[in-house]
């Protein structure tokens, strides 16, 4: 497709990692295509507008990690959290893991249940370690503890970390604020709110809510989507009108 | 009651922690029985077994405190994790919350919704971290950011630690097992399995997995309960057992 | 409002009756406004539409009877079914009773539960029955057994009725084929075919199947609508977009 | 296992018709073991407890027709209800369908969604007639509309008939009360009350509430059970306690 001169918008997960190593530890087997690696672009389009806008070859990030990069990315440019220190943990509606006939996906498996999966190495730890380290400007390692709950779609994911030295507590919200003043499916729901996967359900939206704890020192993010929506799907649609010039809320008002 | 010679197992939240002040600042009221606090007994079966068999007035814990202190405690007695560096995510069923008119508890409020609350000062937080501090031998301070997901009953907690320099990684297992091979109702499901609540339902059980990343040094801890049998209630019932010399599990196998 | 020349949608039970004893018969209280009876017209869009187009006072039916009324009101119009035979079973989600702090409706007392109520004489029977009799020409009564089940939002209805003699199998389809072909929000799923709430969620359909049992001599109508689209809200919007013109669909594409 | 003298209580459909035509009619191949048909016994504990006791093979009813069953035989052995009025809607848990990977029993297809489905001849609409016309002394032709609803477990029936001509209200109250008086497993609610699943899960208790409704003539039967329970497996035990002299209630008092 690109030698025909086309643009792609890949939903997989093979172009969202620069390094090909990092591709073969986290998915078990050789990348087929290393020489596209480094001219592919993640595509977070409220983080990468002008780099999508110029792309031939862009990878749409899931929905996990949008839901931890985009509360995350704006402090670590700005240095207010430790990055030693993030633990995220996520919830996911059963949606997220596809529609397979598989026993663990039945309705009187899932219903009435909720657990934790994948720990500790999900396949996605990759994709957020190399954005998060980009943003930081050293390597990040972070805990990412997945978790399967019975609601048809969203993801709240929930990500602690120690704010830097000195931070003052109004820091995060003006970081966060900068970043996405502009970003139409970004909504900052504020300092001390919770955010919630009803208000995001069937949209491309996903709602941010923070707060600080003094006693522990440690701030706490917290962000919902809707994996259906704000996920690879969502984000493709996004970076397809980056690409040509449309709209940006064009295809994504309601689905 | 205690006056008229009687032995008193106490639901509330009144008898729980040690230090009126704490109490006071916590539930924003003076305590109304200051005196009665350093007899009390914090009745967690498994942890005092002595204590509660010699009480006159024991005060049996909730839900979340329960699910969070019996995976830890026994890390913090033997010293195998940074007590500086907890981080507890909890998950719990609507009944939690108790059988009020509330609009918030709604069925269409609260199915296909998961969302954090009560961020960063959750009550029982008081309790939890005196019992912390009371095993690891100094002030430990945490985080605790409870959520509310759509089931009935049941609590799935997930909670990481920074492991101590030097730990061996066979060293959280053993330390679990010395805590909890004779217990009743707790069952070690082994290192790498993830606890459900849909396992434990109906029943006083407390299921705990865990893992460790060594990637990033931390352990992985998952406990699953179900708040109706291993909260209070069920607490409560294994503490009137202990102080009356009756089977460990009676009225206890199934309800 | 109607005195000073404006038109009027009504979304309350008020205005649905023609007949005042029937209002007080079902509802308890005598009708505060008898006189505007006569005018008033029962909003059902896909029945009456040149009537709604000359209105001034329109009562918008809510959710119940539209699932019930337009599988069945061209059967009887074309006097296609014994109108003594009519049972209607309906399942609804949790949102038609309203957002009310009730204990009924609390997440705890509705998830896992399945009830009838309202038996045998609910409300909106009178509005149904009413109806119905003037599509038969002559009185009908019914059974209508109301159920709730655990769904935020969707009305499933099932209704029998003993076909008439000598009715050829291919009339019920015809009949509904005739009646609805130009009706943009009534969705025809074909003989054998059975509705789901699922495929209507968050829209302004209804979908219709329906099957005969040669065994029994009866059919089997089964619609499924969404309560918070095609309920009361839904027609609303569809009798304003009639009264003034405007396109069909207008503001009822998604929600 | 006959010829070794053993007694069976077999849970498959295979010994439940007493006549081979009509298994090959609903099961569409011929009966493998037709000779055994006339010696099988219908293990329906209340309604056969002397056949039960004295069989040598003994079929389990399934949890549809239980639920379709206790409510109607008294009526129709007393002559209360006209049989060829009888409507059954039932609505069943996922679990009622069995543990399979089926794209249809995922989380994701049944969760908010309710539809009826096998309309117009489930095949246990067979067992069920044939146990109605044995009551009746008639042959009775009914019919059954199941229902998918979102609940792990538990049936919920609405059965409609018209009561015989001159038959008094109170019959239908007394009928079922002579029937079940002695049943440890049959709760009558009364009249007016309507059964709930929640109220039986995890219980082997079917609960029965009926409502007469004299604008139509009509009897309303609202039955509830756990199809976990007193269905199949529940019935297999309770004919095991009966065959061998056990107490009625042995092993089925929690599960």
């Amino acid at each position: 497709l690109l030698d025909r001169g086309l643009k792609v918008i890949d939903l997989s997960a093979d172009f969202r990692l620069r390094d090909a190593a990092v591709y073969e530890e986290f998915y078990g087997h050789p990348h087929p295509a290393p020489d596209l690696l480094g001219e592919a672009v993640y595509g977070l389009p409220e983080i990468r507008t002008p780099e999508i806008q110029a792309a031939r070859l862009i990878a749409a990030p899931g929905c996990y990690p949008t839901s931890i990069l985009l509360p995350l990315l704006p402090l670590l440019r700005e240095n207010l959290i430790d990055p030693a220190t993030i633990v995220a943990n996520s919830m996911s509606g059963v949606s997220g893991a596809g529609r397979k006939a598989d026993l663990s996906l039945l309705f009187c498996e899932c219903n009435e249940s909720a657990r934790a999966y994948g720990v500790p190495k999900h396949r996605h730890l990759s994709e957020i370690e190399q954005e998060l380290s980009l943003a930081a400007g050293e390597k990040v390692v972070i805990s990412f503890i997945p978790h399967l709950i019975p609601v048809n779609s969203g993801i709240v994911t929930t990500t602690t970390a120690m704010l830097g030295k000195g931070v003052a507590p109004e820091a995060v919200g003006a970081a966060l604020e900068r970043a996405y003043s502009g970003a139409p499916f970004v909504r900052l729901l504020g300092r001390g709110a919770c955010a919630d996967t009803k208000n995001v359900t069937r949209t491309n939206f996903i709602d941010i809510g923070w707060q600080q704890d003094p006693r522990t020192g440690r701030v706490i993010l917290m962000s919902a989507e809707d994996n259906l929506g704000k996920g690879a799907g969502g984000q493709a649609v996004q970076c397809f009108n980056l690409l040509f010039g449309l709209n940006p809320t064009d295809g994504l008002q309601n689905f």
